[in-house]
């Protein structure tokens, strides 16, 4: 198996992960040649126009043609789509990963490719509530965790060409199994969209009553529902691979919130006190992101 | 009744809003004199150190003498403790007002003190998760919506020197009753808030079980968690002054989540999009701040 540097990467999904990750890898001359697949030929343009790829083509056949290392970027639902097809066309020894947010579906997949194709699922946590090559950005990942879940059949190669990719664009790798990855981030990523979506939906409603409420929306709502902005598609793909944990992480949540206003009814006001005192020394522990 | 430009303006309370709005009096040259009251002779000092006071004193008598406009910034259940006791040290014809993020139950408080003082209710929107007066800014109220309550005995001059006050800092001020104004600011304010410590003690729960949780935090969970942040004496105080509209906006919020939660069990999918899609264009609607 090449080593990163001789590679031959290709990036199916030019969006602001794929087109991101492109861009970081040909502009740090991590890899011999960064190719992008994209639906839309203005998306390859575009690519090439900022020199995020040095080839580019709407055709998934040509595009992975002689590949060492082929990386799905787009929405999860897509990526389950492409793993089949890409599994027929994809060379022998052929490293095949993605970026997808939630993990366990798409391993699953993974499992029924022939045996002479390499994988491991991916999941990069930098994703922002924008989206589209128009928003990707050069060193997006910097800094960022890199959940790699390697399957069983995953070769200490395989997993070492994928770290290195994660390293090349300034990713910290973390390796973890995939149903372990979507429990946690139904809690810290699909949550946090539910209660931005909920909460946008709740001032919609008072809004219908009094339109003065968005004149006293302020940075607190601003932070609060920023998350709601994220790619429909891309979100409601993450929530249908993941309904289980989502289901759960919105139950222990709302047994939470109904716990503060409860003692906020019943002026326990000790016990309220003691629960935002707990949220806010933990928000503020030196080393939270 | 004196004009703000002539006016010795004194501010109660100098953390992020008292102190910032003292340094932009000053910076302005928006009034006579700024003078500042603080508990602590540290705050005193530190207010002169960086200009953002004239005169400055821990003794609430001294502070308020020959006040023209008086402007209590501290946490909303001090305000109510403060209103009696700086009904009766104030001057004749001096106007108070406080920047209290509760309105209907300082408005109260206000309707009891002598006719001699003028007052009304005032709320600028631009309180931040960071407190005290080390986080005090300059130009932190401007472009910001400064709602002023009136209450009946307010006269039209007092009205015009608080809406002064607000323009010489740069703010919007609006009008509104106090109870309208608690019913919004619990959608748009207090609900964030505490969407934020539910989102924070629900990952707590999980991080005992698995402590890896804090790596897959990223920029989604930190917007969302930012708000548990904030003061703990102002958010609880806020919180037991807003009950009511609290607890009715908190159950418009769990039904909202409980709407979305069974449209992704029962796989409605279209209508699950269609609600993600309309928090969505509503928070990317031009103007929405």
């Amino acid at each position: 198996m090449v080593c990163l540097k001789d590679a031959r990467v290709v990036i199916v999904g030019l969006g602001l992960m794929g087109g991101s990750l492109a861009g970081d890898l040909r502009k740090r001359g991590a890899c011999r040649e960064v190719r992008g697949v994209a639906r839309r030929a203005e998306t390859i343009e575009e690519a090439m126009r900022r020199g995020f790829i040095h080839v580019g083509t709407c055709d998934l056949a040509e595009g992975v043609e002689q590949a060492d290392l082929i990386v799905l970027a787009t929405p999860v639902r897509t990526i389950l789509e492409l793993i089949p097809q890409v599994g027929s066309l994809a060379p022998a020894g052929c490293l095949l990963m993605d970026l997808g947010s939630t993990k366990a579906r798409i391993v699953e997949a993974m499992k029924a490719l022939p045996p002479h194709i390499l994988v491991i699922g991916g999941h990069p946590l930098c994703g922002k509530e924008v989206s589209g090559l128009k928003a990707a950005e050069a060193d997006l990942y910097d800094g960022a965790t890199f959940v790699l879940t390697p399957l069983q059949r995953t070769s200490p190669e395989a997993l070492t060409l994928a770290q290195e990719l994660a390293e090349a664009v300034g990713a910290r790798p973390l390796l973890m199994d995939a149903e372990r990855h979507d429990r946690l981030v139904a809690a810290v990523s699909h949550l946090p969209y539910l209660l931005s979506v909920g909460l946008v939906a709740t001032a919609e409603e008072m809004a219908a009553e009094d339109e003065l409420i968005w004149e006293l929306a302020a940075s607190g709502f601003r932070d609060t529902s920023r998350l709601a902005a994220s790619d429909v598609t891309m979100m409601l793909d993450i929530l249908l691979t993941n309904r289980q944990a989502v289901g759960e992480t919105l139950s222990c949540f709302t047994n939470q919130l109904n716990a503060l206003a409860h003692l906020l009814e019943a002026d326990k006001v000790q016990t309220l006190k003691l629960k935002l005192q707990t949220a806010k020394l933990k928000v503020q522990r030196p080393g939270f992101k």
